[in-house]
């Protein structure tokens, strides 16, 4: 997507051909920097300490990190060796075990001079399947929200003002290859011409609204309002809201809901607001192995300086990690929550839109029938 | 209540007979500053400001404030002024209003040489009430707190632990003059002896619960653990929680409540949850005058600096305000939301427990009907 008028996804080949370039998310939003993975090592790095995230991105740097894994050494023990160094990065990330797994399926029946080559062509792969099912996410929500866009202007809610969409998290692109997941309808409506208004909630403790999002959305010109994640209830009790859409890190075959702490309180107010409520997901999200996402999923605790410490940058522009707890105050930290599919009005997948239930996501996908 | 082995109140008057000091609480939870009021704008300034929030703390430092304007202008149209100017820092809080009108009620009819020392015995008076009322509010919310313990010994929820209470923003002590009313039946139950332990929502923008309502507990010696404002939904999907307590700003005759900004959110996932939600008040923030809050209640606009800056210590002992959001970024700042009485499982007032309804509030005050 556009950064000060330039395109960019989230990863690239660098000019050079072979090494590949990311943008260092830790540093953001107050500095965008390039940085440069040259080794499997320097990209394990990169996926532990966070410079990627989001499992669709993760998925996709670890298919680059095998290529450059194969160019430095293509050997059988080499594929054993990066393939369990980057598993071991980030244990629970779906999308990355995922991607090894196709890497290593693909590279080891080759003779060790075809590796590298048959790896950067998969990784490649592996980013515009990415980026296409994003954006096809994003062409189905877009027509959710144009339809509701036409109801304003035909005077369904009254104000002919914009169509204000809240979101929780980022679910951008900068958390996959490129267009993201819940923000991908918000970036097609807003290409398409339509009005379009969101409401970010900032996403405690580790602030991905306020930092990601936010700067997303400004970088490709969407206009957007911050918000603490308690002011959602307030804004749809008071018709500010017209749509909900979040991402999902997990969808049970039931249609139940995993995602960031947090995005079961913005469904119950939607549904007690009558606000719709939307989750957009690719398919790899989707857990068809779980029924019962409250009882089965389990759910990562984190550390609790996430909770009791806060990074920003002061008046002068310098970087601080600051203490908002009393000394000696302990945290919990509970990463993510499931909202229970009675919640949520719909699915928005790279197929179409569908109820969140086991019918809706078959009908879908019938060959998991 | 208990600060390093000290009791404290929140307000009292100086050694010197006629200055007020408070405690600076933008200062907490990093450091325990005693600041001086010698005049009614350095009193509007402190309330304005937020060195004293909470409700009745509001009110009785306005009344504090009238007798402090007095001795500097005993004369009719100080009074106004004095009023009007205090009235203007806080315009949601239904205390300071009240407090206001006692304080012009009782010195307009006086000869101007009596009205300072009335001004001066009436805020003491509404300081010692303030306490009052807290104490009895805590002794009949502990009665409901040592019951759910009673049940968790006979198995109730079948883990013998502590009863586990979540609160919101803080409604402790430090924003009354003494007891606080959330946190009063808290206070009142440990000091019986009963196993309690307290989830700590921090309360964003301006992080009341990590920054007091954690201090205070901590203080006095209550276990607690910090949480962040989205943590709770999930806490209570799991039986984490035995009962949520929260404070009121205003309370409507219909029992619609009117407090911190994601409050309505809490009492959402209580009721979704089956986990008991009561909201503790003194008589004071009833608003007799108004039913449906949703419709009615103005509803408060901070500073967006507020979502978009947060203060807090570095690991050296700096304080440091850093920005956590993009450079250029809009935030809305909405202070309070309203969480209908259909959500409320009961009032918890100095005459007792009560249903969060006008039969339920007539019931305890009869003199209204």
């Amino acid at each position: 997507m556009n950064v000060n008028g330039v395109e960019y996804r989230t990863i690239w080949l660098a000019e050079d051909g072979w090494a590949v370039e990311i943008i260092d998310q830790t540093k953001l939003p107050h500095a965008f920097e390039i940085h440069r993975l040259e080794t499997v090592e320097a990209a394990a790095l990169a996926i532990g300490d966070m410079l990627v995230r989001g499992a669709p991105l993760i998925g996709a740097t670890a298919g680059y990190a095998m290529a450059l894994a194969m160019r430095g050494d293509s050997g059988d023990d080499n594929i054993v060796r990066a393939h369990d160094l980057l598993l071991a990065t980030r244990p629970t990330a779906v999308n990355l075990r995922w991607a090894l797994g196709e890497m290593v399926d693909l590279l080891t029946p080759l003779p060790a001079e075809q590796r590298t080559a048959a790896a950067y062509r998969r990784a490649a792969e592996i980013c515009d399947e990415d980026a296409a099912m994003c954006h096809a996410i994003g062409e189905h929500g877009a027509d959710l929200i144009e339809k509701l866009a036409r109801a304003h202007a035909g005077g369904g809610n009254g104000n002919g003002g914009p169509v204000n969409i809240l979101t929780h998290c980022n679910a951008g692109w900068l958390a996959t290859v490129d267009w993201g997941t819940a923000l991908a309808p918000i970036y097609v409506a807003h290409d398409r011409g339509v009005d379009v208004h969101v409401w970010v909630d900032e996403t405690r403790p580790r602030n991905q609204g306020a930092s990601l999002t936010a700067w997303e959305l400004a970088s490709h010109g969407v206009p957007h309002t911050l918000i603490t994640d308690n002011a959602g209830g307030h804004l749809m009790q008071h018709g500010m809201v017209d749509l909900c859409i979040t991402g999902s890190d997990r969808t049970t075959a039931d249609g139940d809901v995993c995602n960031k702490i947090g995005t079961y309180l913005k469904a119950l107010a939607a549904a007690d607001c009558g606000v719709p409520f939307h989750v957009a997901l690719p398919v790899s999200t989707i857990d068809w192995s779980m029924g019962d996402g409250l009882k089965e999923t389990p759910i990562e605790q984190r550390d609790e300086s996430e909770v009791l410490e806060i990074s920003g940058r002061d008046a002068a522009g310098k970087m601080h990690k600051i203490r908002i707890a009393p000394e000696n105050c302990r945290a919990a930290n509970y990463a993510f929550d499931v909202t229970p599919a009675r919640l949520v009005n719909g699915l928005i997948t790279e197929r179409g839109l569908c109820a969140a239930s086991r019918e809706g996501l078959l009908g879908l996908y019938p060959e998991r029938r």
